[in-house]
């Protein structure tokens, strides 16, 4: 199998975001519309900005698959900015003449990049930092996400998201194999009842109403996972610690946990494991009638469902701007005010989607090898049969 | 510079400990003793169990040290078991004679790896597994990262822990730079007052009445920090997502917030962004008065301390085992009963040390190269000296 | 510094080829013109076939710079295949209908990838993989060359080629200081002057009458290479290691040698050394008068002119076609003929150029970390005038 | 599967040379007694120095085995140096008293890593490079390479070296299928046969009549190797590649070929092509009657024995010292003598089969995927059936 890694690039108002991708295994199917139905999962959202309105993102396939069918090569996508036209000499990247007035950023948005990234790039104008800071860029993961997710649909990986709460308000739902996911993937807060529903808009008319923003916590859970996916060898091999790295570099994360992470800090051990018991259904020939674990243990995944809830902080440009600096003059003035969003707890659902996704492919591909799909369900299938000679 | 890594071996029950440790730099000042007291920090705490009576960890200096100082070399490092005597035949590397009669683990501890790792790798006795899934490895974590707190002393960054909660009693201080650490580094539950550990001594004491364990969490926090320390480029750049794995990693972690993650999603977004200010003596010529976001903004260091909570789970071994079953009998049986501690997230505390300066020694390689201390400290400082332009 | 790193994509009679490049620091001009000058290098050679007609190479730039100067974000590039338009059916990302009748191409060319990769990818058709091992990824690899360059030259590296054989014509040249690079470059074989070109061009022609190829070797010298770059310290940090893969990895290259590696073996010890002097003048203190060494020691830069050469095989495919099987009919067939070279050696001049640009590039970063080209010379400049202290 | 890695450290005069590898799969058979043999081949060789002597390599294992059998967790070794009682002092750990007069090293040796490594760490006293630097670190090598060699013994994997020359004299014989291993493990030079053994072995005696020394070529050769190792996707995949970077990392090597490499480039291409013909016996169902490429096409194996020929410089060391610096005085001096060999070339064959053993494990760990040998067994023996598909 060739190393999976992938690689992102473009700015915010630049031309538009590309991506390469590598090690996806040969003879998987693949269209741009199949990947352009999961882009458009992050354009919506109750609460969301007029950016959204522009974007109506698709990604081009430029390289890696023919005729329907994944090569084995890098997949290249293109993915346009579709509002470049007008930003082709503010964004421009030949030299630009003084005439053009180009007008540099100097004030600093509290709470994101602008700050550490001018110091640390010795940059004079704040947007150098904010176009590739910008979660513009999640555009570009959640197009390599669904790639993945169609991959690892071909060993019966599944993967969903919900919102479980916006500001103070919390799902009351806990069992994630009952709950009703037309309803999640058509609800504007991406909640898991009606109900719900309307706790969570009324958070966010309230953020909107003081002109402010507001956070909250999604869960992203992979259904139909293989046991021992991940590792306990060594620190770096954990899929829990994957997981975790792969979920806080989305823009405004700022917290993680793998099942009640929190919740069971509270609790006595021996109402927070899952106890095993013997099932001949099973084909590991036990299983477990809790999750408390989230799915994870010693750092390998143990067969029932990863559940990850990513704590989302509120974003940091507001209609009502913060008191912020200006770089070059030093005195106090008001934040900058970009199109921004009220609350992207919701938007945020198909990134964590994504981040779980490719997360998933790369220990998947490191535990089966392979470099065809064909190869890759062989050796997943005979791998789920050997559980049978389990403890023979 | 060297690429920076290290890996650790060994099982828990075995000879002992392997480290190699590769890209601390030349010229660094480094003894047996100062990696010993860090050690034996992860030894003490209320509510552990027998075997740290048994450990008093040293590690031996195998190589790339001479004469008191790094030569730039692999550092290698050895801790012996000391109890290695009584498992001599158990844990022999050569075959043993059958008389011997080695008695197969075959009872799972639910919560533990036990059930996954003996599937994923074929191992008919659960022993093969826990050895090396054990908590035990994070004493060479420890050990490792010590070294790499003497290396981050030399730019002026410190790393500090405290546990904030035992199960359902929480810290009531929130401001890191007014914590007395002296108080904290004598307390056997690492709390930051007496009256809380008053309270988390409590809580440790009804959870070993009732026979069972109990979690919590602590808190790391680095000082000193050089802003622009990780990237915004790539996610896999980006510093908090290489936190929230190396916490993650830790044995019974389940969660990470940086900052107050979880808790800022409950408030509105004008309360949790930490507002800038000009201060002329603030090397940087802004300073922020307020820490919400943890030191982290954009996937960078802001300037301001670190500051990470990690939720560890109540342990799976109980004096009161929970019901599992046998591997080869497929019965329900009472799971294993290994010596094990109550409460172990007073121990945990030096080993989040460990793996902040784990991680921020990496950040801190690639952002200031260097192959000697000298070269690192004279990169770092022209680095900080040049904010004097900022914004020029 | 975000670690350095890139990947391309593309398939030779696709779209286009897909760069993105990562880690390259702010502040560094560059433009489009200035790659696209270096890929027309690529483009020439005495013994060329067709496709060079077509191809007239050149990159966008899609992000990673703005208003003439990089970001410090991701750089990606854009290499149109100008031929598209004759391919949109054959190489499709999307199914094609029947009545298109694709040919499955079922010729092996032996020398070629062929044989390996449709059984590795279990591919039907030697196109999926032809298309990417083809030798039209290099331009791909000229282009992010070439922004190596301008980087390496921000600190005085430059780095040039020539062919040093042809068949079994070879270079009496051996002094690379004295060469005319001017004479080199305008040379349709890349020859060091006018009598050698003359032996060169002799040979292509006679392997041309044959209706065959020839190979050759050629030659890489980095120019200004700072003392200490790669490392001894573990064997895969070695600078000499790191250039013989990069070079290896160029299509039909088949072997390496640093200096006169091979010759070497034949001569005794005490005349294959390079003797060091006292020399006040460099500002090493001491210099080395011979560079048997080809600038390499213990796997470091030495500070001399380091000196790759590079064995290039005659191309697999010809004008007379080798023997070979047919995959489906399992018969003797003609091995399949593309537009194809007699002779490739001077074009894969700045390929060779290109890897030692990148490879250096990479141990640069390392050495002296940064973010921003201003601290990348700051933190160089400190490291030379250092050694005024050597050996006190 | 872990990811496949390795980690060695060790000064030549210290206490010994450390070893951690991960990523051997689990349930694989192995003893000390195995990895003793192996090592003890790195230790003759006509021509020779006194170290040899001293040496009687032997390597501990001190995890990552339990009763003869690998758990799937790091394998750590430990390779005491014999002779550490002559050193404790000058190369202890800790500081030593200004009375043991520990005497700096300040004179260069030409061609090692002294110069460059000095300055560029900021040691003052050359001991503190060249302990690292020297081949020593080698052993440890050539005992993580008998583990690789076990475990690829496996799926039918045998690998060979010998020399094919010795300064001017050059082995005449080409076909390693007929060639008497035994005799080669049995000769003093490692030559092919008698005649060889005798021309060699007057070069290395005319050499020391020199007091100088002599370098040469070797030949490592892997047979029973399956298609479709490595591959052609990105550049740093390529088989051949990697096993240039890991011929060129072992120390005094200077020159690395795949196949005829150099000579091919003055032949004819319609000469060099290995053609492809029907072979119903194969179950590749095609076979090719030469191998000119050594086994490797499109960066591939392509199911024929892989030959890399690799070309050793005369050591630097030599009992009639070159002129050199003091790097305190400034003045020339003679370089410093250790004890040393004439000719390493045998003594390299073992380290060469190391590096081409930890290379296809690598290469075939990522094809495979798999935690257990039983796992990787199943998946390797199911992708050979699966060529019974070729072409339909």
């Amino acid at each position: 199998m060739t190393k999976f890694r992938f690689l992102t690039a473009g700015e915010s108002h630049g031309m538009g975001l590309t991506v390469i991708l590598e090690g996806i295994p040969s003879n998987l199917s693949l269209s741009e519309e199949y990947i352009r139905i999961d882009m458009s999962r992050r354009q919506k959202g109750y609460g969301s900005g007029g950016r959204m309105k522009i974007e109506k993102d698709s990604a081009n396939i430029k390289s890696g698959v023919r005729h329907g069918k994944t090569l084995g090569s890098p997949i290249s996508l293109w993915i346009e900015n579709k509002d470049w036209e007008n930003w082709t000499t503010a964004m421009a990247i030949e030299p630009v003449n003084e005439k053009d007035d180009i007008k540099r950023q100097t004030k600093i948005v509290p709470g994101h990049a602008d700050f550490p990234g001018t110091l640390k790039y010795n940059h004079k104008d704040v947007r150098n930092v904010l176009e590739r800071a910008s979660a513009r860029e999640t555009a570009a993961r959640v197009a390599v996400g669904s790639i993945c997710k169609k991959f690892l649909s071909e060993i019966g990986i599944d993967i969903k998201s919900r919102v479980i709460s916006i500001g103070w308000e919390k799902t009351s739902v806990t069992n994630v194999d009952q709950i009703n996911w037309e309803h999640v993937e058509n609800s504007i807060v991406r909640s898991t009842n009606t109900k719900e529903e309307q706790l969570f808009t009324n958070v966010i008319d309230q953020a909107k109403k003081e002109r402010t923003t507001i956070g909250g916590v999604f869960q992203v859970i992979g259904f139909g996972i293989p046991l021992g996916l991940g590792d306990y060898i060594q620190w770096d091999n954990k899929l829990d610690g994957k997981i975790a790295q792969s979920m806080m570099s989305i823009n405004a994360v700022k917290g993680v946990e793998i099942g009640n992470g929190f919740n069971n800090t509270e609790k006595y051990g021996n109402s927070v494991q899952d106890i095993i018991i013997p099932n001949s259904k099973d084909e590991r020939k036990f299983s477990q009638k809790t999750n408390h674990a989230g799915g994870l243990e010693g750092g390998m995944s143990n067969g029932n469902n990863i559940i990850v809830n990513v704590a989302v902080k509120p974003i940091a440009t507001m209609t009502k701007p913060l008191p912020s600096v200006d770089i070059i003059s030093g005195e106090i003035v008001e934040a900058a005010y970009n199109r921004s969003d009220i609350c992207q707890v919701a938007r945020a659902c198909p990134i964590g989607e994504a981040m779980l996704a490719i997360t998933l492919t790369e220990v998947v591909l490191e535990k089966f090898g392979g470099d065809s799909i064909q190869e890759i369900k062989r050796n997943y299938k005979a791998y789920i049969s050997s559980f049978k000679e389990y403890g023979k």
